[in-house]
């Protein structure tokens, strides 16, 4: 039975009490930091060796040489052949949809010409080599592995390399199908910070990757933190959350569900209700209590639920959508009769569903858009996971004789002003 | 008298060689580390008070409030106007051309209508408030000012707020001008890890920030690094480069000129040039050894040169652009006389200065394009800092009833084969 907390925005001392419900301590654990620091180190000094030791100690395995973890693109197709047709049938809509929303994100090179004859603009370029990270056991999720290689192979990256451990050799038949189907080029079968360091400095056998993406444990988001800059990485992710804007329209029981599905990820998912309606905070309570008992994963659910939930009675979606902006939520849900113009009120999400059919598991899956989205405020500053997270830009530069000429003396001006004599005296010899 | 190093790609280990050129230790001193968690922990728990401590220690200052540490608006109006007017001139100049080519960077949110009626898109929104740090003392830049805070007013950022600290209470009144020119709407003479701890925590007096953007030392670098993911920041930055291209043509002068231009910055700068014709490099060394002892930072630049500096022989522009995709460098100047063809070449490059008249300096002060570009080979999956940096998108999912009936299947099956049964239900009560 879950005791899910229930607030007022109308009490005294709320917006502190909001503070501390979404505060959550993400830093990492000193034993962790030990640990990746050693395997970083090793994997750095030693590449496949360590890569083999690692793997070996970590995933109970007992393979001699790299060869032994790597998997043929055979074995991807096998794996798509072995799940059923409704399995096979709902992946490959899902990757369809994806790619087609994943595809409008493009981005463009563009450049302009002044009227003497300098052109400037930005090139755009794909990356050439991506890593994408794809944990073991329990969140092991086909779905993510879509997510994140689809928009990498929509961006033209050319060489997509996936890890994944397979712990006592357990393979996820489902993951390596999504891979299939997703246009992944390599896989090797690693996990944990050694993966995460033979992917950002490569070894005799797995090339350097310029980006690493995809969710993994503290030891691999630590890995990654560290690796940051010697290759790029997506978001440190925090729990998952989200957050339903209610104005006691619809159905309790849908609301009930779909705060379950968040609080089911695991015991610090966050699940927020903000509803003008006591009387519908009522038969969504009602409605957990009645649902729960059924549901598979129930002592989870009641552990994120009572950690971490709320429902929430605000005076007016105008206040809701103001609390939504200082919340920033991962998911925001607006289950609101007429729900489009309060859209345009959401400033900072990381993805806003929009109206009672648009429920959060359609996005999680089929729906199009990325499910790697910004967590823990940070919806304030960063942006779903995307083509452009696998494109950078370069500046060009192309003067004219007369455009440099013209400009020459506004740049060293300001050169001379900043003591910078020598590029006083480069732009200066193009006058 | 440089000892610049001359390589030739035909010798054998000229790779390894190269690399170790290229090496940089970017990682941070365990005394900045300690002193640094100690900032930023005194700052979070004691706010306004630990800002002024630290403050006063560092600078040397003796304030007793936090409205002593903020200027007004007027000392930057009065700076601007203390200028001579050819100062004036070319700081208005600049930021009119910066501003220009940042408009086109502008993203738009986007969204498509599916034939069931469901819409998909993203929307793009500036963040609401961002931090810019200008460092003080010796590398304090007006055209840095420039460089970070017009992207963010482009964005459309309600409120930018510059920290710079004043040691003694000396101010630079051109990075003051520039900060009138850009718009900056608040700016607070402190600087350091305290100055970086206040932005992303706020305090009493000064507000938290979305995003910190503005480079520093050692200090400021590390802070931003550890307050990553409460607040946006933008890159760790390396020492700055410049990679230059030679087919020969043109006038060794301005390619010694350039070399110098990036060394002057500090001793661990990078220039390198790579050139087809052995003749064309001796005339380059003949005029770095020539030019130097005339060049007022003539020290730095033949530290910079002596130490990461090299005049590289290569057998063709293929395989100088080849390398030039290995270095990533952040800034390459093709000094080719028909160079246009060239750019296609480049993958990896923070900018591309294209032809004999496109030097540096110009792209630094005036060209329009950003300075704030990748280093340390990170073009390989990083941008020019641009106005991108300050917008986010979210995206957007408004399911159809018919649409949603039409996933719901989709979804539930995807969810199942994970796991999670809550998320199968959701899905399946808009079916």
């Amino acid at each position: 039975m879950s005791q899910i907390r229930r607030m007022n925005s109308a009490e005294p001392g709320f917006i502190a009490a909001l503070d501390a419900l979404l505060a959550f301590d993400n830093s990492t654990d000193v034993r962790v930091d030990a640990a990746v620091t050693e395997v970083l180190a090793a994997v750095r000094a030693r590449g496949d060796a360590a890569v083999i030791e690692f793997t070996n100690r970590f995933d109970q395995l007992d393979v001699a040489d790299m060869g032994a973890l790597e998997l043929p693109k055979a074995a991807l197709q096998e794996a798509l052949d072995s799940l059923t047709p409704e399995q096979r049938s709902a992946l490959n809509i899902a990757a369809a949809r994806v790619r087609t929303y994943h595809e409008k994100q493009l981005l463009e090179s563009w450049s302009f010409t002044e009227h003497n004859g300098t052109r400037l603009g930005q090139k755009v370029t794909p990356l050439d080599r991506a890593g994408l990270y794809v944990p073991g056991g329990k969140a092991s999720y086909p779905s993510s592995v879509l997510m994140n290689a689809i928009p990498a192979k929509v961006a033209g990256v050319a060489e997509l390399i996936m890890v994944t451990p397979t712990p006592r050799g357990e393979r996820n038949p489902l993951v390596l199908a999504a891979a299939a189907i997703a246009g992944v080029d390599r896989v090797f079968t690693i996990g944990g910070a050694q993966a995460v360091a033979a992917l950002a400095y490569g070894t005799q056998t797995i090339p350097q990757v310029d980006k690493i993406v995809g969710p993994g444990n503290a030891y691999v988001a630590e890995a990654k933190r560290r690796v940051f800059g010697t290759v790029g990485i997506d978001m440190v992710a925090g729990p998952s959350e989200v957050l339903v804007i209610s104005d006691g329209s619809g159905n309790p029981d849908w609301v009930a569900m779909d705060l379950f599905a968040q609080a089911e990820h695991d015991e610090v998912a966050q699940s927020i209700l903000l509803c003008t309606s006591e009387a519908f905070i009522d038969a969504v309570a009602a409605s957990v209590a009645r649902l729960l008992p059924d549901m598979p994963r129930k002592e989870i659910i009641a552990a994120s639920l009572d950690n971490r939930g709320a429902l929430i009675k605000v005076a007016s979606l105008n206040e809701a959508c103001e609390i939504a902006n200082r919340i920033a939520p991962e998911h925001l849900e607006l289950a609101i009769e007429d729900a489009e113009p309060w859209v345009e009120r959401i400033r900072h999400a990381g993805a806003i569903f929009v109206g009672h059919s648009s429920v959060e598991s359609l996005g999680d899956y089929c729906a199009g858009p990325n499910h790697v989205l910004p967590t823990m405020r940070s919806a304030r500053f960063s942006s779903p996971l995307g083509v452009y997270d696998f494109q950078k830009r370069t500046s060009i530069i192309h003067m004219s004789v007369a455009g440099a000429a013209e400009l020459a003396p506004v740049a060293a001006t300001l050169a001379y002003g900043e003591g910078l004599q020598a590029h006083a005296k480069s732009a200066e010899y193009r006058k």
